[in-house]
């Protein structure tokens, strides 16, 4: 039936909305058609099917503003190293052995670990990037996708010129999905040239598509990018013209005040990936300044590599939790500010105006905490739950555009003992390569 | 059957070993008597029950530093609050009201939560603290308990007088325990006089009971001290004789580095409760000097009013990743650092010195990982998945003293119906006491 009511214990249909109590949520087709109290709803609809979610808590889906989803495959392959260390020898080694069939398992790893945590869209850069968005077809998922961008050869497409045209074919293809869109992706300015970036622009600009690129993440881009340009990141992006409101701008950890300000001029867009920024040890992004010149800012995860999970209630906690501390200041980065971070900001972060909140006209794309776990009582405040008690694998339900894709905890668009099988193979070729290749330290 | 062999595909039995890939753990009575690669110990123990723990990773049961698990009946009651408006609008007029059976319940709620997420040991300090000892005896947990004692009266105890006679009456009754230890509990120096902290230093002397003080835990603390004393928190304990072995300081984020010498140099045990202290705007401890002074840290979660969980796994990653962001260098305070807190240094942090690690000899608290979680995948170094990828839901059994109290996500120890039913009466009872008396934006 294309028609239905649910009705939940509670309803979070935004975080500048009062909690429903008792509320129920009309659904016809893809989209939210109303919202209120269970009696007045049930009233008014007699002759929709009901679905009821006792002691649940209904929610937007998550956002997930960043990450490189198929490199689940390389979690935990190494720790606690220096950036350069843990990337030239260990990431990249494996990478240029980098199959099409890995991104493809690694993605429907990544993308259970996703469902089960309340996430219904999210925007990946990697390589392979057909296979990510084979996989999160299949999977049902919303995404913003695109094939990551070097001057140097990629072991997913070869030479520059082949990526670029992969890129515009992808951007074709799905000019009109309802789920995937496609970005144009250069990886970073100290990969991609000044002349690589316009290329992308250019791309971008033709078919209005946003531009993603991990931007200022670190000391050593700013190093990197002023020895070679004599610019910081941001001033080098801005000469080229990059900075307009379809750029999806990752990281930005090192940005001065008045770059905070120009990025806010300009309707930039930020993911913002705290723990990723902690765990490489690139610092503590300006976040409070973001949100108060009114950058949209969403959050991400970043890859399952360097993370090493895609959860983001766990995400938005850190986000909340590190500038109350650093700053001394219990009141500021709020419950409210983070869980807007994760929903309807990530949204529109990734270009998706029509998610990320229950209200009539939205897309019904809803995730559902289970509150019977008890870790979630008492439930004075469905918010603070959400934000400050919530675990990733808390959530019993899914929806994406009115079909569920998980019914009480079971997946019904992934087969997970396939995907434990492949990912066992994978692991073991990994393995293989680095112990004949690079790292002998791994069979200790 | 008193003796037993556990097998498992890996077992973590301290941080400085290596993890044993398809190994078995040979348990008689409450110990761990033997530990080794399956075939060599199934052939070594022929007449042993055998209980096989296939996609499992056995580990030490985790250590809760430093909690307050009564206050899980005040969990999300006010949020991202000055942290003077957070205790005397919601939490002191809640607590003046506060009866022995909310502190029995709400104890109950955090030990179904505590032992879910593979915690065998913690340390509490409350009022009403022998409804705690109740709870933990028939949940089957070890713990540190301490009456909370302040200079006025208290609404457990009343008088001073009273509490202290009940620390000495409780320091009598569980003098030989196996499971329960009891410590002297000072709240802290601007809520108990030096003559206070003598009267407890005097009873912990006595007994040999460990002393429990929160510490030097913000800048508002420093001020106060200072004002009424002339001196810093570290210094006025100091010059009470109060720097001694048996001393369990909690939180310490308010150290310099001639304070941090001084603690290692006196043998002083720390408890560090990294979110608690971020949450409430208290600062970041300085861990990485603790640790490079030889001092003995363990981690605590805090109250769950204030963090609003009692999740280990969340806790360590947040200890590792603060100071690698913080100080920019992804190689400070490693995931084996921090699950050394969570474990063997957490239990010497509580006194317990035969627990922590599973080797022969030592405490059968074992606490099972679940790798059927995808997100646990691929297992590449399970310390990493431990500390870096694990979440509070995904153990599935606990052992504590060679005794199972969960087995296969089923509590042995706890009725989890009987507790939520409480919970949700004691909520509304919580409700009409804050609307009634303090705080009519509760109902908004």
């Amino acid at each position: 039936m294309k028609e239905k009511i649910l009705t939940a214990d509670w309803i979070l249909s935004s975080p500048e909305l009062p909690p429903l109590k008792n509320g129920a949520i009309v659904i016809k087709g893809s989209k939210i058609e109303d919202l209120g109290p269970q009696k007045e709803i049930l009233s008014r609809y007699p002759h929709y099917q009901i679905l009821n979610f006792k002691n649940k808590l209904l929610f937007p889906g998550l956002v997930n503003a960043h990450t490189h989803v198929p490199m689940s495959i390389l979690r935990g392959i190494a720790e606690d190293l220096p950036l350069m260390t843990w990337l030239t020898k260990y990431i990249f080694p494996v990478e240029s052995h980098l199959k099409r069939e890995w991104v493809y398992w690694g993605t429907k790893l990544s993308l259970i670990e996703m469902i089960r945590s309340g996430i219904t869209l999210f925007c990946d850069m990697y390589l392979f990037e057909p296979e990510v968005i084979r996989a999160t077809e299949e999977a049902g998922l919303k995404a913003l996708l695109g094939e990551g961008l070097f001057d140097f050869p990629s072991p997913g497409y070869g030479p520059l010129e082949r990526g670029l045209a992969l890129t515009e074919e992808l951007l074709k293809a799905f000019e009109r999905h309802s789920k995937i869109k496609i970005a144009v992706s250069p990886h970073t300015l100290y990969t991609c040239s000044p002349d690589t970036i316009k290329k992308c622009l250019k791309l971008s600009h033709k078919y209005g598509a946003p531009l993603h690129i991990h931007l200022a993440e670190n000391k050593e881009e700013l190093e990197e990018i002023g020895k070679k340009y004599k610019k910081r990141p941001v001033e080098l992006l801005d000469s080229l013209g990059g900075l307009q409101e379809n750029l999806l701008a990752v990281h930005c950890v090192k940005l001065s005040p008045e770059e905070v300000e120009l990025l806010g001029k300009k309707g930039v867009k930020i993911a913002h990936c705290p723990e990723s920024n902690l765990k490489l040890g690139s610092g503590i992004a300006p976040l409070p300044e973001m949100l108060s010149v009114g950058l949209v800012v969403g959050l991400g995860t970043d890859g399952p590599a360097s993370n090493n999970d895609l959860d983001l209630f766990s995400e938005m906690k850190t986000a909340t939790l590190i500038h109350k501390g650093l700053r001394e200041d219990p009141t500021i980065v709020t419950a409210k500010e983070v869980f807007f971070m994760a929903t309807e900001w990530g949204a529109r972060a990734l270009f998706f105006n029509d998610t990320g909140k229950l209200l009539p006209g939205y897309r019904a794309d809803i995730a559902f905490l289970d509150l019977q776990h008890l870790p979630l009582q008492p439930d004075y405040n469905p918010l603070a739950l959400l934000v400050y008690s919530a675990k990733a694998g808390y959530v019993s339900d899914l929806m994406v555009d009115g079909e569920f894709i998980m019914r009480n905890y079971h997946l019904l668009s992934i087969k997970e003992e396939l995907v434990r099988e492949r990912i066992h193979e994978i692991k073991e070729e990994i393995l293989h390569i680095l112990r004949k290749n690079f790292s002998p330290s791994l069979d200790k």
